[in-house]
């Protein structure tokens, strides 16, 4: 039996009861050590298999061998396994293994419930990593979901081999969005060492995004109140 | 003190335990009548307002007017409040009250895990209830997200007033995505009554969708392997 678990934002407050259970209920926790140590409390006195970033593939082929001796492994992701995260490897090389998606609070939501309520109307996730994505495909999204105003949730905004890539996505998008319109970036939404910085197309500092950041960009209905973000529905108020 | 609460898909193995310990916490609990009673065991002496679709801004109105005389509220959206949810309209009418958005699971990754591994790309959500939103404008961002090779999940997918939207959302797919790509539709993903039909553009019964079914269209990478709707992101396997 294999659970691949999506653990939310990465305190134990903001786990569903279903992936708590399921990782107590199992012999065997895997994953990428980053997350491994989120949950560490949870999983005192585990057998534990975790290794590094870009070792996805050697992870799920540990996992189904630990399966397949008979114990109960959860491969963990953060936010939900299902978005960007392990389940599509672990469903595409499990064989005939029993293999059960358990969801969590994506990152997204999660960076936007700290924001205020940038999500509320059609939106779109796009990853800026060009790992398994060629580029070209990456900024034909980025421009058809700008002219389409969707609010965009950027997933790994930057990093070390790609530091010009979210200026990029930004030049494109300001064909089609305002100058003005709110963007929200969030560093370890929820959790210790949360980081907000909100601003708008035109005034970002780029410097303030890594990694580990979420990038959110309104549409045309979206402003700043309070400090907040937040798309309006359409509703006459 | 106002928390606008994202109860996750409906049943208690899929809250956070801070929705939880919010609703435990809270005085009144205010919301949609069908949400009210997903979590009838939970608030179970409380003091309870609840209302019918399309009521939202009278629902709002009234947990600002109770959260004035001192007391603790928590508006209830089912998936994440945050999105398509009561987060936007509580923040909109708010004037100094304090409001905390907390996050559920959201009905796509909800879905999207009973499905198998669909959004481990791009995607985007697109709301096909055109009460609030020109139906152009649905339409086109329809066209945009197929273009960009997204993976789309549609929200409100169905309602009496509009039956044949989904028909001509599939169309405009259809202009772009192959007609094999699979498709999924979920009814009470993760609850009681759990409806899963897997099928393609081509194949789909329209008859099998109403309003309450998340319905994902997969991208140019998605196959469906022992019943299973996956999305590959890349690897090299």
């Amino acid at each position: 039996m294999i659970y691949v678990i999506g653990i939310g934002p990465g305190s134990y407050e903001t786990m569903t009861h279903e992936a708590i259970s399921a990782i107590e209920n199992s012999d065997v926790i895997v994953g990428y050590k980053t997350y491994i140590n989120l949950i560490e409390d949870l999983i005192n006195g585990k057998e534990i298999v975790s290794n590094g970033m870009k070792q996805e593939i050697d992870r799920v082929k540990k996992a189904i061998e630990i399966s397949k001796t008979g114990k109960i492994v959860s491969v963990i992701s953060s936010g939900d396994a299902g978005v960007y995260g392990m389940a599509g490897l672990v469903l595409e090389m499990s064989e005939d293994e029993d293999v059960r998606v358990i969801s969590g609070v994506t990152a997204s939501t999660a960076a936007a419930s700290v924001l205020g309520a940038p999500l509320m109307h059609d939106f779109c996730h796009i990853s800026l990593s060009d790992l398994l994505t060629p580029l070209e495909l990456i900024y034909k999204r980025v421009e058809l979901a700008s002219e389409g105003d969707f609010v965009i949730c950027l997933y790994n905004p930057k990093s070390n081999g790609r530091p010009h890539y979210l200026e990029k996505a930004f030049d494109i998008m300001k064909k089609y969005k305002n100058s003005s319109t709110p963007v929200g970036i969030v560093k370890n939404a929820t959790r210790e060492n949360q980081e907000v910085h909100i601003c708008t197309l035109d005034t970002i500092n780029y410097e303030l995004v890594d990694m580990l950041s979420i990038v959110i960009v309104g549409n045309s209905s979206t402003y700043i109140k309070d400090g907040k973000i937040i798309t309006r529905r359409g509703y006459q108020l």
